[in-house]
């Protein structure tokens, strides 16, 4: 069933977010995503939580824009799930909406997807993804993002 | 030929641009690109050089990390070209390379796009393109970006 | 009686606040400040809600850091209260704490005092504090902050 | 003579860091000051040029904001030099002011000073100054920073 193993995080807004026309500056819903991953994944893929994020890296982003965002003091949601699962990467899509208590309502704001490659911190070789952590991955598995503002390139040869 | 009409913007590093790791964090990267845009674009489009980037909304953002940035004193060069002319919008592809003096040289970071569409700031409106807007993007146009790390997700209907 | 008036505004932090030694950055702080300020003077001193801190300017900022804080996914409170009341400025004092329930409790990583002044949005010129706006910045007023590491300085003539 | 050992750095400014007004945020002036003292101190002091500022804590700062300063494609000035200096501990005074040519000249935006305290990055303790930083910062030694705004409020007994 769509929407099912979506996790989602309720993120504040700062007034510093907010460019000079009241809106959520497109460069900082990049940051809201990161913020919100940070939180699920040092849950999720077994991070140490004093140091989320530290073994995955950010290959490739992209996101679409839907709707000017105003700052509001609620806070506004963040939907992640997992898109594809690789050997030694895997892909999250996002969705930011309006923090209504059920997913799938609400207006959309913006939806993306990010490449995540795991990595030793110390050395910063790239490394696979474990059997554990594929599962926790699998479990939270949904669509690919719908884009709607993609245009079919041409591929580097 | 391919590079001729790029432009280029010098943009310095910040300390606090880097992460736990001394890399660029990869949200940066895109305050780097939307910083090379407001600069040359000020210029280029007309915009008043009082009230950069005010006639431009981001509707779109994809971007591709291929080698992690060091902070260094130097600052790194933004290339920016004009890879798509719409009506009322137009797409801008870029690199985030070492600064060096020639154009295609030294290693690349980063390469992005951005669909851009213009609008009347008051109103709030989406506005085309005027035909001298229109000379200037096509004497910017390039080849498009060639990405090297994206998928063909299935379209939105 | 000590601490009574205060004004308590729990914080989330982001990852991103974090510095290369996993500290939140010093700069950080004072934007911690500002997040807690906007989000209680859009109540307390009647700024429309739609446009916080749109009535006030920062003249002079001051912040003592008194331990590290390390980022952490639990919100940290920052207590304001008002020091000082002027013609047209008046003074915020600032704890920064562990989120503890009450007041007054929990390890203080940094407080601050800033000097606030009134002014007109559009035409920029300094207002004063109207009478309902003094009484209700009276009721909220608390002792100055008890600086450990200032010096004094000669003063400029 | 007043004003001969400051060091002069010219930092471009971001547009990413003006608020609703077009004004620079008055935050994001900390993170003037750090950009310049970090482009600085990596010379002077001899932190390694590939881990700036990794020797130094902030304790302290305290800021005047003297004009509002609008967003300029031309780089702003930060003067630094250095106000005081103890044992495990020095002051570091700031202007920043239009970028002209020469020290002393231009449109002071703020003023500014910092405490900062040398520490070993890995174990986090303290450590003294050692004879040659010594010798290098008396030699970027001037006067106190003439505060405008300060008010001697009570210290802590």
């Amino acid at each position: 069933m769509f929407g099912m193993p979506r996790e989602r995080v309720l993120t504040p807004l700062r007034w510093s977010d907010t460019d000079a026309y009241g809106h959520v500056n497109n460069v900082l819903f990049l940051r809201l995503l990161e913020e919100a991953r940070v939180q699920v994944l040092s849950d999720q893929v077994g991070a140490g939580a004093e140091t989320p994020a530290t073994a995955l890296l950010v290959a490739r982003s992209e996101i679409e824009y839907l709707e000017p965002m105003l700052f509001r003091v609620a806070p506004v949601a963040v939907d992640l799930w997992v898109t594809r699962i690789g050997a030694a990467d895997f892909d999250m899509g996002y969705q930011v909406l309006d923090g209504t208590p059920e997913v799938g309502t609400g207006q959309v704001y913006a939806q993306a997807e990010t490449v995540l490659v795991g990595f030793y911190p110390l050395a910063g070789w790239p490394r696979r993804i474990s059997a554990p952590e594929r599962k926790r991955l699998e479990a939270w598995r949904d669509e690919p993002v719908r884009w709607r503002r993609r245009r079919s390139h041409p591929r580097s040869r």
